[in-house]
C-alpha cells in the first residue's frame, strides 16, 4: 500500500526543482534498482510488486500493487520495482590531469544525455562538465537511459563559458572543420566539448577549442546523431 | 480541410499492414518533407498549414487546420506538414561486391533502427539487409529518425539464417570476443552484422560470422547503446 501523499511526493520528483529541494531522485526497473542495491547505492524506499524479488533481504521494501505502480512510475511500462534514490550529498571535486573530461554543451535531449553518460563510462570517462541547461542527470529518463553509469561518471554543472578558461588543458571539440578524428592522436589529458545535434559547440566557448576534430563524411547524411557522434568521438580519443 | 475517410486513411498508416498494403507511409515535419520535396520523392498528398510554404510550387498541398494536423499527426509536437509518400514500386537488387552491407539482427526499437540507417548514410553504406523482425523502415518512428537517410540507403527484409549462408564474403559481426576493432583493416566488401542490445546477434546465425569484432571496454559499463555501437564499429570498417 503507498498512501496519497507518498504518491504524490513520488510524482513531484519528476520536477527538477523538487529533486534539488530534496536531494532525491527516482531509478526504476528490475536491472537498474537492482545494480543499486549491489552497490550500495543510497536508497531512501523501495516500491515493488509481490513477484520482485530483493537481491538484499535487509533493504526495507514496500509491496504495492500493479495499478499503484502504474500510478508512480514514469515509464510506459512499469517494471516491477520503483526506488527513491538519494543524491550523493558530496560531489567529488573535478581531477582535469592525465585524464579526459567530457564537456557537454546543451545537451538536452534525456535520452541522448544518459546514452552519452553511458558511453563515458563503458571508455572508463570518470567526469563530465556540463553546462547549466544540459538535461539534468536525475532526471528519470536520464537515469534509466544511463543504465546504472551514472553511479560511476560524475556530471557536475558549470556556466562553461566563465569556466573553460580557467582550465589550461588540451581542449578538443566536434567541429565540421577540424582534424581527422581517425588520425587525431589520443591526449594524455584534457577536455573533450560535444555540442548538441541542433546548434553543435555555441558561440560563446568556440574560442576556446584549441584541437578542432571532425568525423569525415563519406555519404550523403546531413549530421550524425549527437549520441552516435559522442560515441565515435570518445572511442578515438581514450583509445 | 481534410475528410473523415482521409484522417482515418492517414492513421492506418501507422500499421504496418496497410503500409504494405497500399504502398504508403507517412512523413512528418518541414525538414524532412522538404528534403524529400528537393529530392524529387514520389509523395501521394500533403497536409500542410497556412503557415508552411513548399520549397516546389507546382506540389498540390491540402491546407489544414491546426487541430487536423494534431490528429492525423504521430509526432508528440506535429510540425506544419505531413506528407503521404509512396514506397518505391522496384527494389534494388542487392550487389554485395565492393562494398560493406550492413546486417541488422532483430533490432526492434524504431529510433535504434533509424540513427542506425542515418550512420550507415553518413559513412557511405547504401545498403541494409535486416532480419524480418527488424523495425519497418516505413514506420513513422524510423523514418523520422532516419533524417532523410532512408531515401539514399536501401533496407531489404530477408530470413538472415537462410539468406546468409549464400553469401560468399567476409563476414563481421559485434560480439562479446572478438579482434580489437581498433586494429582490425577495413574490408573491401562484406558484410558487418549488429545485433541487438538486448540479445546480440542470435544463435540462429552465429556461425555464419567469419571476422567476429570487440569494442574493447575500459571502464564500468555493461554494454553500449546498440546505434552508439554500431556507429563505433561502422566508422572503423568504412575509414
Amino acid at each position: 500500500m503507498v498512501t496519497k501523499s507518498e504518491l504524490k511526493y513520488i510524482q513531484s520528483l519528476s520536477d527538477k526543482k523538487v529533486r534539488l529541494e530534496t536531494g532525491c531522485f527516482i531509478a526504476e526497473g528490475v536491472k537498474l534498482v537492482g545494480e543499486m542495491i549491489a552497490a550500495g547505492y543510497p536508497l531512501k524506499a523501495v516500491y515493488a510488486l509481490d513477484s520482485w524479488e530483493s537481491p538484499d533481504t535487509s533493504i526495507e521494501v514496500t509491496r504495492i500493487e500493479a495499478f499503484e505502480l502504474e500510478k508512480m512510475s514514469m515509464l510506459q511500462t512499469p517494471n516491477q520495482v520503483l526506488a527513491v534514490a538519494m543524491m550523493p550529498q558530496q560531489i567529488k571535486a573535478l581531477d582535469l590531469t592525465g585524464q579526459l573530461t567530457l564537456v557537454l554543451d546543451g545537451i538536452q535531449d534525456p535520452g541522448n544525455m544518459g546514452t552519452i553518460i553511458r558511453t563515458a563510462d563503458w571508455f572508463g570517462i570518470r567526469q563530465i562538465v556540463a553546462s547549466e541547461d544540459t538535461a539534468d542527470v536525475y532526471n528519470p529518463k536520464v537515469i534509466g537511459a544511463t543504465m546504472g553509469s551514472f553511479m560511476r561518471v560524475s556530471v557536475t554543472y558549470k556556466h562553461l563559458a566563465d569556466w573553460m578558461p580557467t582550465v589550461k588543458l588540451p581542449v578538443y571539440g566536434a567541429l565540421l572543420a577540424g582534424e581527422n578524428i581517425f588520425t587525431t592522436k589520443a591526449p594524455n589529458g584534457g577536455l573533450l566539448v560535444i555540442g548538441s545535434e541542433g546548434k553543435g559547440i555555441r558561440e560563446n566557448i568556440l574560442d576556446q577549442i584549441t584541437h578542432p576534430v571532425t568525423i569525415p563524411k563519406i555519404g550523403g547524411a546531413e549530421s550524425l546523431n549527437a549520441g552516435v557522434a559522442a560515441g565515435i568521438i570518445i572511442a578515438q580519443l581514450t583509445r
